[in-house]
Parts: C-alpha cells; sequence; structure tokens
C-alpha cells in the first residue's frame, strides 16, 4: 500500500488502545517498539473475542514470523491510539495482517505494517494449516 | 486502607485503560509490573488533562519516591482495566496518590497500590514546593 | 531496612541486568515501572536456574501477591545495573524477598524493594506449601 | 541477506543483552515485540557509547522511519541474547541497520531485522544530514 494514503477507510476493523506514560520515549514521542505492541494486541484481541483463540486450549496457534513498520508521523501519550486491521494475504498455513495506527481525530494513519501469523500446532510448534473457522474470519477481512 | 473491602466507590476520579497481549506473562495473567505502568498512566494523564504537567516546560515536576502493590485478583488482556485514583497525603513537596485496578464489571478491587510524587525542579531535580494549582487539584481528590 | 545504607555487601546474591533505550522515560532515567521488571526478572531467574521453577512443569509456583519500591537515585540507560537479591521472611506458603539495585561501580543501592511470592497450586492456584527445594533454596538466602 | 545463513560472522558489532521474565509472553518464548527493544537498545547503545548521541544536547538525532523483524528460531528468559549490528545503507540523512539476535551459544541467527534512523532537528524534528562523526563512525559498521 501506499503509506502516504492509508486512511482508517482503508480497515474494516477498526480497534482503540490507550496510551501509558511509557510509551513515551525521552524524544517524548512514542516509542518505535510500542507499536509492535499494539499491532499484536489488535490481532490477538480480534482473534480471542470471536473465539478463534484460546491460549490454554487451542490446538494451532499463529506465531509471527514476520512483522514491519513505517513511521509517518508521531503519536503521544496521553491520547487514545486506533488501530486498523485488514488481511491482506491468506496462506495454507499463514496469515499476513496489514495494519495502521491512527492519531485521535485524524484520518490520516501515524504509523502502517504488517504482521504475519504462522499458524503452528501448540505443542510441537510444527507448521500446520490454518484452522477454518480462523480461515473464514480472516476472509472477511481482506479487502 | 483495608484491600480486601476496596471499591469502586472509594475513588473520585477512574479512567479506562485498554490491555496488551504483551500485558499477560507466560501464567497467562497481567504480570506484576504492568500495574504500576496502569498506575503512572493514571496519574499522570491525570496531571497532563488538567494542565497541570507539561513535560517540556514545567519547572517543577513529580518523580516517583516510592511505589508499591498489593494484588487480590488477577487481570488479564483482553479487558478493559479500571483504574481508581485519589490523594491521601499532601505534603510540602511530596503527594502520595492512592489507587487501585478493577476488573471489568467488577466492583471490588484486583489490586490496591500506592504512588509517592516528589516534586523537583525540573532541571537541577532538587526538592520543592507542590505547585499551587497542582496542590488544589489534588486537594479535590482527597477523600 | 534502612534504605539509605542499603550496600551491595548486604545481598548473598547479586546479578546483573542490561538496561534498554525504552527503560528511559521522557524524564532521562529509569521509569519506575523498570525496577519491578528487574526485581521479578532477578528472582525467577534464581529460581530457573536452581532448578526450582519449570513454568509448564511446576505443579507449584510462585505468584506475586505485593510488591514495593523505594527510589534513592536516577539509574539510567545504557549502563548495567546489578541487582542484589535476599530473603527477609520465609513462612508457609509465602517468601518475602528483599532486592535493591545498583548502578555501575555504585556502592550505595539506587534503589530497595520488596516482593513476595505466595506459592499456589499451579493448576487451581490455591495457596500451597512452598515445594521443600525451594524452602531449603531460600533459606540460604536469608542475613 | 538470506536470513537462513546469517551468523555472528556477519556483525562488526555484537553486544550482549540479557533478558527478562516479562520477555516472554504467554507461550513461553519471547515476544516479538522484544525482539525491536533489543535492535533499538543495541543501536543507541552504540551511538550512545562512542559519543555520537546525547540525548539532551545533541542537535541531530536519528529518529526511527522504519524497521522489520524476520523471527527464525525462538528466544527464551533467562539466557543471553547477543544482538549482531551492521550497517547497510548509508543515505544523506538515513542510516539503513541491520542487526540480529542470536540465542547464548548459536551461531545461525534466532532473528534477523532492520532499522531505519532518519536525522532530524531535535528541536524542529525536520530533516537534516547526518552528522559528520556519525557518518564515519557509521562507515566503519558497513560489510
Amino acid at each position: 500500500m501506499d503509506t502516504a494514503l492509508v486512511t482508517r477507510a482503508d480497515f474494516p476493523h477498526l480497534v482503540d488502545h490507550t496510551t501509558r506514560w511509557k510509551d513515551n520515549d525521552v524524544y517524548g514521542h512514542m516509542n518505535n517498539v510500542v507499536h509492535y505492541e499494539l499491532f499484536d494486541s489488535t490481532v490477538n484481541q480480534w482473534l480471542i473475542q470471536r473465539g478463534l483463540l484460546n491460549v490454554t486450549a487451542s490446538t494451532a496457534i499463529g506465531v509471527v514470523a514476520e512483522s514491519g513498520c513505517r513511521y509517518l508521523a508521531e503519536l503521544k501519550y496521553p491520547g487514545m491510539v486506533t488501530a486498523g486491521l485488514r488481511v491482506a494475504r491468506l496462506g495454507n498455513s499463514s496469515i499476513r495482517y496489514e495494519l495502521a495506527l491512527f492519531a485521535e481525530g485524524e484520518e490520516k494513519a501515524a504509523a502502517v505494517g504488517h504482521f504475519v501469523h504462522v499458524y503452528v500446532d501448540a505443542q510441537t510448534r510444527k507448521p500446520c494449516p490454518i484452522p477454518t473457522d480462523t480461515r473464514a474470519a480472516a476472509s472477511s477481512l481482506m479487502v
């Protein structure tokens, strides 16, 4: 995606995150690491709240194989950050999510990233197919 | 305070915090450290949103001299956590805040803690009196 | 303990921790929350490396019931921080650890705290006696 | 780089990081976010210890424009993680660092990533040329 043009309208799922004092680093803006905390939290909250992930019971879990972020504008504590989530690619055992973070009241993304889950057996941690219900739900996030 | 009896009604100021995937540790509950992230964020957000703290411009800032927490029940991601804030003691240069964390829909506190700010000169970091406007606002949180 | 007089010599176990960019908050010093990350890491590393805790196999685990810290001097990234660990009290199901953090090359503590583990059954999370081997090891940290 | 073949020998600068209890998430491995904490800390520690960055005094600072990571094997607390650092590209105002993380005693990388600093004026946050001394030092990390 052309990161400069990404807006809230590009995402079928949006969720709000509160920020924390410790999110700001010594430069007074949200540290680059925190964006990944919000990516991770957005994807897994979406899965858990739809009953697609139960961390103690699921036999297949998504582990992160790759992630990345482009930082376009500063985000800051305090202030709500909204995360947008969509699915860019559905493989046999992997899902590529695309995410963006938006400052309160801003239409244009402050950061744009991706996050690839590879499904593995919860015990052996060997790759396995994406569970059927997760595949169906992820399809609904494709744009 | 008798921690077992602490409820939302004990706090004049309540604020919601979203939780993050990384808040849960390997035991599947909110790690004991995260409670302090929420304490710190609650106090400073209250100060910043009332215009009592500007981290780049304030000549007096509150630095933490002491903190503590009692953990009464598990908190978990995902799920909102509400923090309660009140002031227990106002000294010449220090404010003792009392805080509690509540799980969504729970009246009884899952954790109860305190957080002592000592005011210091932002440059020299030597103790100084609590600024007048901060003192007045903190008084309004005394119970 | 009289926090102003705490030195490295007060602790039978000392361990080094590296610091991280994100440990410093906007005030340019180690955020008050990070001290608890180091407390938690110090205690559990001591347990794991002695074979006293296996997070997936242990039938009894220590969960944190209470923690606290007094901040005496600033700590900063980059720079190693040394943590001191001792046991102050051994109950039937709880261990009260006392900890301190030392800046590189400093004899006097920059922070002094405590950390109470209550042993619980890993499945039911109900209190249980401290395992025998853990009790013996903890005794060796009493001063 | 072909991530599967990355070894310690590919990096002119290596630095050890201790891990923390909270680095492990509910899956019992280092959470994907922590890798970025170590990237950030590795780059800035290298800059600070060479006198190339003083967060309160430097007139030009590097802010992160892009980052990314591929996760090849699990890392875990407790246990030291070694980070490798090299420079892949030096632009007029940006430096592209490549990093890898290695488990204790392992030659092959557990994670490989990149981290792009864009130099900006510390006050205005507008892009500016890389300072001369930083450019010279960064050149020495090119391979």
